[in-house]
């Protein structure tokens, strides 16, 4: 297998990113593919002893910052990483591609260029949710589609539950729908629509899952629109931080709680690692023609590995297919209606 | 001043409610009022030692309760301890209407009996957001409004201005439209429109404030529909159930951790009491004609006479009629769009 690999994305390019795949080749027998300027890329590989027949560079000559407007820089820079490393994927050079640049620009070339899968209205980005102390959800739309009609959510319900199964090995993963209260007759037009057509569906629906339940690990997969799916993650990690934030001030803030602080270290440490998101992969775009993924804007090398090697179960176990294979199920539950 | 209180709402009522105005007596020369089964109320009043010229009851037959359909319950049970205590805020018979009771039901009695104020499409539950280590924010739309008009939004800031200000004493509040992303295209077409009428309007607003921000003190005011509104306050109480849950679990995990838990028992309950939302008082509906206030449904004797203590300056700084006042603003704004 040949993992595409952005040299040049996210705010810690090209060092780190050249350093994460030289981590990652020592855990795996796939190539990667890092694409960029291949001076600099160049450069960052003789830092380090690697495997040269695991790693090749291919040239990119241009990069979409995250100032860039996603859909002008796909169509004008034709010469940048990611446009360069998705139309890799696109003609069959490669079976995976992974970035840490803009993730509207990463979402704008997987409808450009790869194209969504037919009967797929909109593509979504999911992401993993961390669950403090239990097995981590998956989040879609994590903030692709701000305004979404019912129909968006059954399939963004169906590729998260493809997603968890295939490549977190979650069987039968069970879905739930952000909603403002258990019954069904509750929500908004959209969402109680959304709650006739995942009824209707062979997916593990388990129903409505109030925001609070969500830390709890609510359901496996958790559906909601790509704005309240934003508001959620954000928050999460306002939350967190705030939290450790203030125990970190309450620990250090007096001998006796320094005396507690110390002995608290390494379990505070444990709770922490928990809200580490680079544990577990990046967020994949569903519902295009190709494996895509997004990482951290920040990652760094240790992220940078982990996302490569638990990716590579997205391309493997043939995820894409599989979505396209549902569509037909689909179309008959959105037909029905 | 007479305060109304729903002696018959929330899970705790009678007893804890009428505890709850006992203790409320005691600080303040205000008359309570507590709508209820008189026999009930006079029961628990038996067990306190009171100033009975503070404390008057009066007699309503039937309840609202949690399952009751909110629009219905308000127009068939007329004799319910709810509609009562509106109606008597209706007929000057008092200033302020508490309760503990269902909060749908609450805000269509505020609707039908009281009325909406003239130029209030959408009148809103505003609610305390706890800021760890700062001020608290206001939260408005907190969940009556799961689907609104830009001009909804601007209602909201607005009232929610007007609150802080009065209520809190935060001197020209600073109004957050909560969004997926800082610049002023970002989100929906509805937040975008309601983001142009925010800054044609006189209120002190800061832009667009992503939810990473929040529980950071992002404004004093935090606008958004009702269904974002219930995802943040739901999963910011979910998020601070979980830490703690799972600190809890590992300060006690081992010795070690066991003697750190002694010496930082102090740090944690300080941190624990900002998480206490009793501590700020109810949640105001705004644009009725009257101040109504929900209280939580779990609401204990100390809970509820914090609520009536905080909610005083809700009738006694004219809130309702200084909502009317700036409608004529509003309306400018609104039309010049």
């Amino acid at each position: 297998m040949k993992i595409i690999l952005d040299g040049m994305g996210g705010d810690n390019a090209p060092a780190e990113i050249v350093n994460g795949a030289i981590q990652a080749i020592k855990d795996m027998p796939h190539t990667i593919v890092i694409v960029g300027d291949e001076t600099k890329i160049h450069a960052e590989l003789k830092k380090h002893k690697y495997d040269q027949n695991q790693i090749i560079v291919k040239h990119a000559s241009d990069v979409i910052t995250n100032e860039d407007t996603p859909v002008k820089a796909v169509r004008t820079k034709k010469e940048s990483s990611m446009v360069v490393g998705i139309n890799m994927v696109k003609n069959g050079e490669g079976d995976l591609f992974i970035s840490a640049g803009n993730s509207g620009a990463l979402m704008a070339g997987g409808l450009f260029i790869l194209g969504r899968i037919q009967g797929i209205d909109r593509p979504a980005l999911a992401t993993i949710y961390p669950i403090l102390g239990g097995q981590a959800s998956l989040l879609v739309d994590a903030g692709a589609n701000s305004e979404c009609k019912p129909e968006n959510l059954l399939e963004f319900a169906t590729m998260g539950s493809i997603y968890m199964e295939k490549v977190l090995g979650r069987t039968n993963p069970s879905v739930g729908l952000v909603n403002i209260g258990a019954e069904e007759t509750k929500g908004t037009t959209v969402t109680k629509a959304a709650h006739e057509l995942l009824e209707k569906s062979n997916l593990n629906f388990r129903g409505n899952v109030e925001a609070r339940e969500i830390p709890f690990g609510a359901s496996d997969v958790i559906v909601c629109d790509g704005f309240v799916g934003n508001v959620i993650l954000k928050l999460t990690e306002g939350m967190a931080l705030s939290i450790y934030g203030l125990l970190k001030k309450r620990l250090t803030a007096g001998l006796m709680a320094k005396m507690g602080a110390v002995l608290l270290y390494d379990k505070l440490k444990g709770l922490k690692k928990e809200f580490d998101y680079s544990e577990y992969g990046g967020a994949p775009i569903l519902g295009v023609k190709g494996p895509l993924v997004k990482m951290h804007g920040s990652s760094n090398a240790n992220a940078v590995k982990n996302t490569i090697l638990k990716a590579i179960p997205y391309a493997e176990q043939n995820v894409v297919q599989t979505i396209q294979n549902s569509v037909l199920e689909l179309e008959e539950i959105k037909i029905s209606e």
